[in-house]
């Protein structure tokens, strides 16, 4: 349970960070898109570890195959079923990890439920469990950009204390690629960068906050009561791993104004209403209003680190930990990619329902 | 679509503010659980409005009727249907409304999506609709009480910039319903009664901070991936009307911290491993730790209010409007029982899971 | 949990026999059909017990209350809630069946599954149930006239060796209602009501074969795996109460054909692909290929009957039984308006599926 | 959609029978079940074609992977996915049918749905997705054995008129499996042999009837409404490739008699109550009584046949089509395996949903 995302444009993941391999089916795309291998390993490598000195220096190729679902470079409405094999094995690195558990990791929790896991790296709750999410996000963003010219950017907004100055209505994915930290403001990137790199000297981690804007989207999407469009991005961003907190338009802020001030306004574009400010962040009653949607994601410092640890171990012994091997500094230019898949699979999925419910008579 | 939610306790809402009335089915409650009205119509009354001098002063009695699913006193493993009949009609109020988008309200994003709406009161985005989730959660709270001693409190933690000093370890509903804002510091909960006194009079509204602490959950709690527990909590709190934002732990505040600063350590105590600090929230890896799960959520003051504000009409003409009638100043009091009802639901949806997938072999 | 039906039409029904009321909650209806009290109605009173001699003479009015939903005469896209109040309780002649399992009911599994049960009337297995699917049908037959011109035909084929020649391209809705067996052969109709009239006075129950047709229905309906179009009908008629058999096109009698017997040659009609005979019952592949499509459904003999039975009580000891009361020598009359209903159901859900995955791109 | 299957234990299937592979991803099963790639092999040995002289010739060896869900021999709780890659091309003997279609087979459908298909073989309507159904059931199958030890049992009943003598009470898989037709009648299979063997000379096709028998299934599986046990049953064996009808216990034979004759009686056996006949197939209300569940499914001949049949063209065109390469004469022996799979999904997930919703409290 627990494994598949969305009702009508639905995935299911699988796989743990060792063993066969990592994979997802993707079950509602419709048919004829144009899809190819390529699309997808796109966004696979900007999720992939190794790609700079500020992140896990794990080198793994994540080529992606897709085994079902596309016949001669279009979708067939079926199944699109898409694997990654397992490559990094370094299983030495994880022997005292068998034993002890990381502290603030779910080595702890997965034993207590299951009473069962894959010690070898995270097993399922590994960062390699999302390769499934970011491949099936490019194919919703596609379905996204051709039916209606849906935009997602997402980037690093801050690190720590550093926060960066960013437009959300001008942002590009260039910009934000422009440097290996993925905030698009330069001066605070560099500034960033030295920070990480610093803490990784330091066998340290460190937390931050990821912004996503989504542009163009319709009126329209998300559902009034629990399915509201906010409710289920705030459920797609906390199902990524380290994530502690989600906030859309004004957010924790927004409680500190009164109405008089939160409201906005409405005015008329030609045909058009919209509202001059934009503290709803673009959904209101849980459906957008065709502003741009805006939320940011508080994510924690990664757990497992080099540094000296109390934990105990899976016998009940007090004993100490210092994880071998080779960390994750700052997980937040990885969880870039999987920020805007998570938005991606959200609102594909809304635009399929606004079409079943609201297209058909 | 997006009326239900939990896949195993499985609730439905219906009803709009007007018309026949506003209710819940729900699906998958265990059989012989004792059940009576009286048990529900107490939390309905928390929710009520009328209740002081700062919440909306609409009188609505609220008694709700057993349906179904409930036979001699003890629930039949049947679904059970709740229905509370509407009564305070005033729809001459709305009659403005019929014509004017509420700046910030589900106004306009309805008549975008289906074209119509039920423009008395709020129709189904109306706060009324939370009857039902409140109905389902006194349900919910009396299976996780039964099987687990598991207990849930949710009080105001600020209004404004307004924050109580609360222990969420030792902090009682009594302490919490010991005064209209439900604010268990009450020397701050004075000065929260008196600032949103203050708005009330100049016609304004105002926001804050509700937070919620479940004590004695079990480990085990929540699924690895997509249905992680903090995920469906932020879910179902951003679906609850005018929230903005959702923490968990530590929070946002938790991305300044440094992975050595922000881990838990783990201690023995007899048997079980405890972790020191509670930075994770009670969660770790989306799993229940055996700890307080401790979160926050954040409400924009309440959209409607007799302030006069620019706005748009549905035929497309910038206006203006001053909502007539009793407005809510203050959504935060009446919000806590349904921040309670909602985790409810979120936690005995997982009890069951965890029951059927981990104790069937 | 199990009273759900459909994925993006989605009826949730609740009640039991006895107690506050029964009814359904129907989310996922487009927005702007017309709706009003009197469409549903129509399809409960011919569901009704009490219509004539040869079925149950039981007196319930059945009048149908729309809670929700609905907005001066059209439907808002939110859950529309039906209600229908129980009456008649005369609960003494069930004082006996609380304490003896009737043979063949589901007294016994009711206890074994949940330990309790509702012993007044069937509780929960009631035919009562149905009203809520067949209020809920009654929206479904709208949406699929209006969208398509769909058009459901359900009818008695046989009671016992009686089986009627039907037409199944040309029978229509008024032939099978000019008799209270609903069976559109005349002359087999009769013969039907004696029989069913001569097992009434001998408190004996008989059972039958209803068949179904629906006509006009698009191509492409169904999925191609799990939930094929004949799967779901299937699943659809074998969740009416004392139903034991479904096949389509063919059915049975196909697995004594070949190949080369069986298979539907096409032919073009104008620009149109069709088949010259329709062994498949109007679905390939789980997909509808717009020919008329045809099943039938096997219903046993009422379980409840007058003449006594051996059975045992609660507390394990044999004993015999004599039902009292009046029951329904023939549920097959009354099954007419359920068939029709549970079908009308299934295909509105996939019409409006085909419409997402189909129609976005 | 439509490729998940079952709420608990949810088995969702990809793959074409051309392209990178099939598959399954079950999701929901117990932490800590023995379980290698031989458990499953066994299964997927039994279902695979080539097998013998009456069944299609087509050389598959189909030797499943475990990619994930599996840790040292014990499953993790986490998604299993299993892959079988393809092998057996021959895509020359395809050419004619991308361009016409084959009467009664998912080709026209297909293309009239999606505008587009795998038209290599049955694309994703070929027998080969079946392979992840028969994966997935054979862990149903340990699971059911293990907690309940839950026998399931399926055999050909009869080809065309051949109907065979099977006592459900004792027969055996070795019965089944001594003989090349799955048929446990020894004289009858002789027969069914011979005739299978006649209509491959012939190059047309056979039809029959597969019965299933569930022994020691406990008490209380299946819900009282939409999802009764049969109910999921015929969902599951309609959802089959060449399906055309279920019935369970008395099935259309039942519809025949009256409520007297049809009852199963009650009596004791020590402290449990059974029946002393079976017509309700081992179901009543829904949900198992104990008894033996028994079933059968009508399977239509294979639709494609070397014989010359009338067809039309992708353009059109009404012309002929004699389908070259290796056909299977009659899918019901590799049917068995089918049905046995689909049987312990059905069952095992109400195993686990009357966990979840009885045993918690």
């Amino acid at each position: 349970m627990g494994n598949s995302f969305g009702q009508l444009f639905r995935v299911t993941t699988f796989g743990e960070s060792h063993g066969g391999g990592v994979g997802v089916v993707v079950d509602g795309c419709p048919p004829r898109l144009e899809l190819k291998e390529a699309d997808i390993q796109q966004d696979l490598d900007r999720r992939r570890p190794g790609q700079s000195k500020i992140t896990t220096p794990r080198q793994e190729s994540d080529q992606c195959e897709i085994l079902s679902g596309v016949f001669e470079g279009q979708t067939l409405g079926t199944p699109i079923a898409i694997l990654v094999r397992n490559k990094d094995a370094r299983s030495q690195d994880y022997d005292e990890m068998a034993l002890k558990y990381r502290p603030s990791h779910a080595d702890a929790t997965y034993d207590a439920k299951y009473g069962i896991r894959n010690w070898q790296g995270g097993g399922r709750s590994s960062a390699r469990e999302t390769i499934g999410r970011v491949a099936a996000g490019a194919i919703a963003k596609k379905i996204l950009t051709q039916s209606a010219g849906v935009e997602i950017v997402a980037y690093v907004k801050s690190i720590q204390d550093l926060s960066a100055e960013v437009d959300p209505e001008t942002v590009t994915l260039e910009k934000v690629e422009s440097n290996i930290v993925r905030c698009p403001d330069p001066v605070m990137a560099e500034k960033m960068i030295a920070r990480i790199d610093q803490i990784r000297r330091e066998q340290d981690s460190l937390g931050g906050v990821v912004e996503c804007v989504v542009r163009r989207a319709p009126k329209g999407l998300g559902e009034p009561v629990f399915d509201k469009l906010e409710a289920d991005l705030a459920k797609a961003m906390l199902s990524l791993p380290a994530t502690k907190g989600f906030e859309i338009g004004s957010g924790f802020g927004g409680a500190l104004l009164t109405g008089s001030q939160h409201n906005d306004e409405f005015y008329q574009e030609g045909a058009e209403w919209r509202t001059r400010t934009n503290r709803s962040g673009g959904v209101q009653g849980g459906i957008s209003n065709g502003e741009p949607i805006l939320f940011r994601v508080a994510f924690k410092p990664t757990a497992t680190i080099g540094k000296e640890q109390k934990t105990v171990s899976r016998e009940g012994e007090e004993t100490t930990l210092a994880a071998k091997g080779r960390h994750d500094p700052c997980v937040l230019p990885r969880a870039v990619p999987m920020v805007e898949a998570m938005t991606a699979l959200v609102l594909c999925d809304h635009l399929l329902r606004f079409q079943a419910q609201c297209k058909t008579l």
